[in-house]
């Protein structure tokens, strides 16, 4: 094999506007009755996010060497999720946050309940995808990873612990369970629904699941440094809000330069997993080098 | 055949406590992290509603001639999801209520973030009870069913539109498509799932879904009738409240005699609609003439 220079930004960009395409044709139109809530959710979906899971359920498929046409679909049904949970905690009785990629929350720009009912019907779209997929996508299982993922042992107990921790003495295994469930359990997802969606073997959708582990909890601990030090401009909402607010977050029990090589640590255990996958992986390795290097 | 008095009371009774009996083992346990949000999550589900839907979903399946177990366990679902999405609409920014089944909601009891939270565990949990299915109760038609019923064309559709209907001027077109969505399609997808699990014919899959239908409607109707007319014990939450919020009712609307007049004829419509089918209605039927008369 050529030992060719893999081109990140450029894998990014391509399946990126294949992710936004999917997105734009398939969310119900804004003319649909009742148009306020399809409004607030293109709104939201449409806001222009990095599409970090559909992305990375489209690599998943492609490391397990199976199509990636049912991994995009199920991986834009885990964008709609998280898109939803962002909605929910964005709201005045969660983190209050009025500002989300540089742009009003769902919530200031469409009123409380209309957000509130905007996210629920996302989450019930999600599903809906995942569940009109062809057999050979093995839909079932589909739901059944994503809802898990989603559920109180997930996301949403993620979400509880994050709330409860407010305030509360640095705890380094509080921490990780939360960030296992709050951020790394949908990753993981992600991946895990693109390699099922494409065909894998057992043995690589959990290596790609391992892979989506490793890389989530990477992608939080970069998150947690860059709300500590990045620019508002360059990060679309407030910097030092978790501080503020007494969140529990890599910086906060570990200080930063721990937290950066944790972060680094990490990215390399999600690239040591990728071993032994059949089709290409260097899209899923240069992922996990670009996510502890981001900016935003 | 011999022509035996059907006793509807026995019947529910015997019904409800499968149900019950179910939720009680199969919802997460209290014990379980995080604690309060399991807590919170039994708390709405356990709080003795009548479980019209998971009863309606298993008498669907025996009027359809099938088992009626897996039609239990799909009804349950449907029971979850009718919860999240009554812990929603209690929320401050949506009905802002106090009191549920004569107890402090689930947000009064165990604060906002906890029950937004709760509500959305709870929609998750639905879509993975429904794929964990065995595959002979087609639980892919069963996510999807449910996931267009809960969806912004369905249930989450109707509720916004209700909201944005307060205080506007009665409209009878307007009332039909909210009762549509934000009642009738649930309970007719609670039909429809428990036909499916239950392995029916196409056919009766439809009669059941249309009985589903008419008797939402009917159900709706009565509840107005009970808001504007009933005692507030009997109730157990307070009375004439739609009034007072301006909601656009099938009292509101048309006045009483007609509304009663109304939901009568939407019962005797559902009946109607069971003819054809190869297993015992007698269920359903009762079920029907109850929904017009019952108290609470």
């Amino acid at each position: 094999m050529l030992a060719v220079m893999f081109d990140l930004t450029d894998y990014l960009n391509r399946h990126r506007a294949r992710v936004e395409t999917f997105l734009l044709a398939r969310l119900p139109r804004e003319n649909a009755r009742p148009a306020r809530l399809h409004r607030a959710m293109r709104y939201s979906v449409l806001a222009g996010g990095k599409r970090i899971r559909p992305i990375l359920a489209i690599a998943a498929a492609q490391a397990c060497g199976g199509p990636d046409d049912p991994a995009l679909a199920a991986g834009a049904a885990v964008e709609l999720l998280h898109t939803y949970t962002l909605i929910h905690d964005d709201l005045p009785c969660m983190d209050n946050d009025v500002l989300r990629r540089g742009k009003p929350t769902c919530h200031v720009a469409f009123g409380e309940a209309n957000a509130l009912l905007a996210g629920d019907a996302l989450q019930a779209l999600a599903f809906e995808w995942l569940a009109g997929l062809p057999a050979a996508a093995d839909p079932v299982r589909l739901v059944r990873v994503l809802a898990e993922a989603a559920g109180s042992l997930g996301v949403v107990g993620g979400q509880v612990e994050d709330l409860q921790a407010e305030g509360a003495p640095p705890s380094a295994k509080r921490l990780r369970f939360i960030h296992q469930r709050k951020t790394a359990v949908l990753i993981e997802a992600a991946t895990r629904l693109g390699a099922i969606a494409a065909g894998a073997a057992e043995a690589d959708i959990r290596r790609v699941g391992r892979y989506g582990r490793h890389l989530g909890l990477a992608f939080q601990a970069a998150d947690d440094i860059l709300n500590a030090t990045a620019s508002a401009d360059a990060l679309g909402k407030p910097v030092g809000s978790d501080q503020a607010r007494g969140k529990l977050t890599v910086v906060a029990v570990h200080g930063l330069s721990a937290a950066r090589r944790q972060a680094r640590e990490l990215a390399r255990a999600a690239q040591a997993a990728l071993a032994g996958l059949p089709g290409p992986v260097e899209p899923l390795r240069a992922l996990a080098r670009y996510t502890v290097r981001r900016q935003n």
